[in-house]
């Protein structure tokens, strides 16, 4: 029953996740003029949609490997190294979403992280960074003490939720400012809610949806991965070999 | 040992908490004119102060209610009771926080609801509300059966931390915008980061890192109040009569 609803809650998180992405992309291709890879607004206009996909949409996906209930039987290993390197995936579209931005302020001699939208987002894929070479070193490399990852663990959790909802505050941000910039000198300003305006605070709001169901999935306990020491001191009280 | 690092949480929490409210208080009345109640921008300046003030500091303190040591033992209806009134503070100054943004619209024929910070912003304020409503009816209100309140519990507890969340990027992407408006006209732009931009900014740091930290004590399992199925499970493990 629990993992009935659970596939229909990937399923529905499957459908949102493309949802977030496809809408970015039709923002910045119908309403901003595609995308290229030149130093111009062009290539802008991908920081937007690989954010979207790498610190939101393939993030979240990654966070929910170990709530798959295959995942909770048998070695622990793969998990990792799947829950590893999807991580790493979302890590490589971000890195990719900052060079575009950046790419494009340096060409057009526009300053670099001065809106708070810039600060916040930067704090974030820092953190990001942070956790995942930490999660790399302490529970893949096998040097670690099972002390110390038990130590870790609920603060990895923490901050694997946390950077979340950093990102997400961070999307709304920057959708909000682009709106700003790009409706400034149009004929319908942001105030007149324009098709362009209504189209990406939607979007952001599908972003929010999101996030809230992959922390929603990441948060409830009875997908959780049970704990081998909870299995042992349960065993005796439900039936032997369990 | 986990109650004394809960202290020091709960002190680094106050600290930190009035630090948001009184920066914020500053940054409205050193850069922006500061206060008054008569439709002008100066009544606009008291909406980022009372949402501060009320969907992130007082929200944030009244969720912890639970969390404090004394609340773990002895009858839950009084500390019941403290959560929701603090909870119905934090919503009152958030109403009043949102009766001075309209007013200074509707004063200045200013449309309403048009960008993603309000629509998220909005939608926060609609979500603590029905939380509000829904916690006192079903959790203090004594018709409820406990088949339903531990049913709903969950979902309140889930939706208590989201609702943080979502103001936190409400607040995030205000802040960001107010800095766009006020310095649009201004002789040194947000790009050139003038004192008011780094300390907004700053502003908005502060208030992430009061709510992680809130969201940290509020999620970190040791010090929840334990559930009493949990403690009747346990208590023939440990010693009698614990």
């Amino acid at each position: 029953m629990a993992s009935g609803w659970f596939y229909l809650s990937c399923l529905v998180l499957g459908s949102l996740g493309s949802m977030c992405i496809l809408f970015t992309v039709y923002w910045m291709q119908y309403w901003r003029g595609g995308f290229a890879w030149n130093g111009s607004i062009y290539m802008f206009n991908w920081h937007p949609v690989l954010m979207v996909a790498g610190m939101v949409v393939f993030y979240g996906g990654a966070s929910l490997v170990y709530r798959l209930p295959q995942s909770w039987v048998g070695p622990k290993l793969p998990w990792k190294l799947l829950h590893a390197a999807l991580h790493l995936m979302a890590f490589v579209l971000t890195v990719v979403g900052l060079v575009a931005v950046f790419t494009f302020h340096n060409h057009g001699r526009i300053a670099n992280l001065y809106t708070l939208h810039s600060w916040l987002g930067i704090t974030t894929v820092f953190l990001f960074a942070c956790q995942w070479f930490l999660g790399f070193a302490v529970f893949l490399l096998p040097w670690a003490s099972m002390w110390l990852r038990s130590l870790l663990k609920p603060i990895h959790v923490f901050f694997g939720a946390a950077i979340l909802s950093l990102s997400i505050a961070s999307v709304i941000s920057g959708i909000n400012e682009k709106l700003f910039f790009s409706l400034k000198n149009s004929n319908r300003s942001y105030s007149s809610l324009p098709s362009e305006a209504v189209f990406a605070n939607s979007t952001g709001m599908l972003v929010v949806v999101f996030g809230l169901l992959v922390l929603y999935i990441l948060l409830t306990s009875s997908w959780k991965r049970p704990e081998p020491g909870i299995l042992t001191d349960r065993q005796p009280l439900l039936h032997d070999g369990e």
